[in-house]
């Protein structure tokens, strides 16, 4: 079983389903809410145990009431849980998440507290197929991209502001989101336009000197294949909640770099786990099984 | 001992605090985090306790791990849960809190889902010197201020939109929030100037006949007094959370009355109450006790 070392954030989303995103500071009543597991990380994690590989996953917890909820969801997902650090008297990480009728999510994010800062744990870890980490915290993911080169296997970083150019540098493959890949270049996350994105996908490229991509919601992903760049669009699908599709995106992608596929497999891989996500209502909860990515890309690969 | 019977809404509020209200669906990050009890009702009830009183709480709420927290927190604080309604398979309420840095706050609540609507456990209640309700259960609310009539004693509505007409006849005081009086005059709740607050008061008085009042935040309260509209204005404070301001309002207002003040007085407490609560980050946690209140309102008499 192809085995992938996570390491970055866990969290509980208390994810709540609105019209419209609020406005005013007044009161708003949501549709409908769920408490789910949630953080970059976790929901990675989850998406490849789903996906049928391993899931180890590193992350920093609380001793908290919190922290055991996000510890015993993970748990019944099957992700192993082995090295996650509980830490005394410290704060679990927790956001509230607001999805709006075209599926769009806004985050709010505690970051928690008193977590601790030693990285040896990460070194120490066992040999594995594949690391992705996120850019939550820096030392903990330059010790698992370095642990990662070690073993010669993929080091992949999900790539989101903000991030430290060193963190970047450490991975072989670096998968930014828009607003990252925007911010690491300068420009405005929100009026950049489709030239600049390819534009800032080759100053990232040349600047990193490692494999670069980008994803970008609907539109899919845009990586650079031997200096031509290439768009994997997202297959047509209806869009209920976009919220952990980015992560799901980033766990089958490490998976299936893990597992010996090229990248543009992978990122097609990727894109089809992430699509069918969107479908579903609840964060994570609707990250696929492996069968159900296989008969989504078949359909499609048919159709074409 | 005066006791007061509150009937309402009991939550969990998730509380960030965040330097501006977020527009974008995007990832924010909060400056710092709560997981405090919530809900008018409840907190009215806190409110009651720390001022002294006797608070018993009629609240519906799940039999889930939420629903501990829920009453856990409210026994602490010293409030009567005996008439505390459990549900199996039912969920609690949650809210999740955006304070900005002005300490205006926005709510989005999750209703909870699956609670009884049986009002015979309000019926039989204890005998006490006032009663309270919100606008959430309109039923629930009914119950308890025919209890209140049938007692004698003064039944208080925190009128808040949406809200049954029902609720607000069977009252003997009725305290509008700003948007509530507005929504039952049929006025846009943004653009409304002072006149209209008090052409809308006047029209509310004459249509429910119960003595009306419209708290309206940092203004404070307005009320009719035998035809005279009176400005009963905030004192002079630091304003750094104003969650739960309005409904340590009502339980300090419905306390007062409950222990023979008359209207003008129990207003003025309940301004002193409401503005010393806004001092504190954390919602009903910052809730004051009777000295403060008392302290309060004496050296600001002194002043005057």
């Amino acid at each position: 079983m192809t085995q992938v070392f996570v390491i970055g954030v866990a969290v509980v989303d208390f994810v709540f389903a609105v019209g419209a995103l609020p406005t005013r500071a007044a009161k708003h009543r949501a549709k409908q809410a769920e408490i789910v597991g949630g953080g970059c990380a976790a929901n990675a994690a989850v998406a490849i145990a789903r996906l049928g590989g391993q899931a180890l996953l590193g992350a920093r917890l609380g001793d908290d009431a919190l922290g055991d909820i996000i510890v015993a969801d993970l748990e019944f997902e099957g992700v192993d849980t082995a090295l996650v650090q509980r830490f005394a008297a410290a704060r679990s990480s927790f956001s509230s998440i607001y999805v709006d009728d075209q599926g769009e999510r806004q985050i709010m994010n505690f970051r928690g507290s008193g977590l601790g800062l030693a990285t040896d744990w990460i070194a120490s870890a066992p040999p594995v197929d594949a690391v992705l980490v996120d850019t939550r915290w820096s030392e903990g993911a330059v010790a698992g991209l370095q642990r990662a080169r070690e073993q010669g296997v993929p080091g992949i970083v999900d790539a989101e502001a903000p991030m430290d150019f060193e963190v970047l540098t450490a991975a072989s493959h670096v998968a930014f989101s828009r607003d990252g890949l925007l911010s690491l270049c300068g420009l405005e996350t929100s009026t950049a336009a489709g030239p600049q994105l390819e534009s800032a996908l080759r100053q990232a490229g040349q600047r990193l000197a490692t494999w670069v991509c980008v994803t970008d919601g609907a539109l899919g992903c845009f990586y650079l294949d031997a200096g031509r760049f290439v768009h994997e669009p997202v297959l047509p699908i209806t869009v209920r909640d976009t919220l952990a599709a980015g992560d799901v995106w980033h766990g089958a992608f490490a998976l299936a770099l893990g597992e010996g596929q090229g990248e543009g497999d992978a990122v097609r891989f990727a894109n089809a786990a992430a699509a069918l996500k969107c479908q579903t209502f609840g964060g994570r909860k609707g990250s696929p099984d492996r069968a159900a990515v296989m008969t989504f890309l078949k359909e499609n690969q048919q159709c074409s």
